[in-house]
């Protein structure tokens, strides 16, 4: 199996990678198979997680520098024939915002040449598109479901649903084999904060634990749909075993996240760590923050992702657990 | 108030060009104008309706023909400024599904790069942008309302709803002041078929009214969502008036159109036109446009568009008598 990523270099492609060096087998629908290529595309050079050096002999890793909106570099990254290509690459929330033209340019032009060098395979790949709970907004009922029409309220949120309308056509006409995962909030992310309106949802746990100070833009009766990123590579894995026709008429489905205030997220850090821990976030409004993550819905039946086998962390404390598992390793800062 | 127009060579556009030779006043949300300058735009040259040459001589008529994924054409049509800008062109419904491609240029990228424009005009102006019911389709609830979810099944509705994505992305953000009327599919249409899957449903009320055979592709019981031309442009004329602030959060509005099965449509024609021109349509079934047009929803709830003040056509007699007076003014050949 030949595994093609973008956006290789984030860090969903990374934490993907480390799981194929632990176990170099994925799902298809047929059964699972061995991974004998991975190759990996970024803006910047992607890095290689702890065990690559180690890894298999029959794992070829293959590091790809290069633009998503150019023919020749898509070109090389598919080559002849890939069985699964994994599509992270994406300008997020707020630089999107900032910057429509940058945003058009990689979110909708880059997965649309993604798309076009599809064509030019042997065979159809299975595509796996990570859309966002960013693509829901504006008026909408008490509880969203996948039926729910996309009306976002941010241009990072218009251009995933335009990507999911092309995935979805180019896997109706049989020319990919696509599943669109929209991912709730994700956190807590590891590193540092980026340029998504969300980032603070991963700060505001994430420093304050490793003994730094974090700022809360939004007020703490927001709610937000989290997932953790170790249940986000579970539910992509999950995907490639999944039947395209177990899919009906729709390739997209919400992945099932835990409904939580921003006050619940600072009282399970409290929890967690101490109230000295939770005092080292501090509340400074940001009113573009709040307007975008406050467009994006919190509330959903996911009665489908929930039938094709899709699940998630369960509750905020086992989402600031996975995080002192996978990435605080070093321990609480007290 | 300078008028631009994209697709005047099409029906529709000719409809509203004879519309505002006929009354060259169009509603604004700040009242009535008098349109001083119609810039009409297509890859033919537009004709001019009849009335053209005796139109008041403070109406500027320009026609141009050009591409409209060419910056420059566009830049030409909308000069430094434009009032209002009716985006009709598009690869109709059969066309963009034999031709990715050719769908995927003109109604994506067509439909971009004029909102690219718009961006560069003084100010910005007021978009009308046609969408379809095809926009709709695969799982859909017994009656569809402007909060389902467009999940199309065919390129040509993946497109729509992609043209929806930017009209609604551009006028968050300000850059037009836009609204998207999904129109029902159009009945009865002057001319002749054409390569929209829909066209059947003009034939076999036109054909035989004026002497011809036209022939059935479905079966009768399929329902069909009707609006006639004369309504299209009526609502068309409407929606310049509505503030932009009326439409919330979301500018796309299904049209209120009437259901109707096939089979009623015969037995109106049978009723105006007599059992001999009722005979004229012969059932040839055509798998390729079933699945296109059966994938399209026929039941609407449109609450919101009447509470917008738009309106459609009553029923069938109506729809089929707006042909006779308005396209077929020679009579019924018996």
């Amino acid at each position: 199996m030949k595994v093609a990523m973008t956006g290789a270099a984030g860090f969903l492609g990374q934490r993907f990678i480390s799981r194929v060096l632990a176990d170099p087998t994925l799902p298809t629908p047929n059964g699972p198979e061995a991974v004998e290529e991975l190759r990996l595309f970024d803006v910047i050079r992607p890095a290689l997680p702890a065990g690559a050096d180690t890894a298999q002999e029959a794992l070829t890793i293959v590091t790809q520098v290069g633009d998503i909106t150019c023919a020749d570099d898509l070109a090389q990254l598919l080559g002849d024939s890939v069985d699964v290509v994994i599509h992270l690459a994406a300008v997020v929330s707020s630089a999107a915002e900032a910057d429509l033209d940058l945003g058009l340019r990689v979110n909708l032009d880059g997965t649309r040449m993604l798309l076009e060098a599809c064509r030019g395979l042997t065979r159809p790949p299975m595509v796996i598109f990570a859309s966002s709970v960013a693509a829901y907004g504006g008026s909408l009922p008490d509880v969203v479901t996948d039926d729910t029409a996309l009306t976002p309220q941010s241009s990072y949120g218009a251009q995933k649903a335009i990507g999911e309308q092309l995935i979805n056509d180019f896997s109706r006409r049989g020319l990919i084999d696509g599943r669109v995962l929209r991912l709730p909030t994700i956190a807590v992310r590891p590193g540092r904060p980026n340029a998504a309106a969300s980032s603070f949802a991963s700060s505001i746990i994430r420093e304050p634990l490793q003994g730094e100070d974090a700022v809360l833009p939004v007020a703490e009766d927001l709610l937000l749909y989290l997932l953790s990123p170790r249940a986000v590579v579970r539910n992509m894995v999950h995907a490639l075993g999944i039947p395209g026709s177990a899919f009906g008429t729709w390739r997209s489905v919400m992945l099932p996240g835990c409904t939580v205030s921003v006050g619940e997220m600072l009282s399970a850090l409290a929890r967690t760590g101490g109230s000295d821990v939770r005092s080292r976030v501090r509340h400074e409004p940001d009113s573009r923050i709040e307007a975008i993550v406050g467009s994006w819905p919190a509330r959903f039946d996911t009665t489908r992702a929930t039938a094709l086998g899709f699940d998630g962390d369960g509750d905020i404390d086992a989402i600031v657990e996975a995080f002192l598992e996978d990435d605080c390793t070093a321990g609480i800062h007290q």
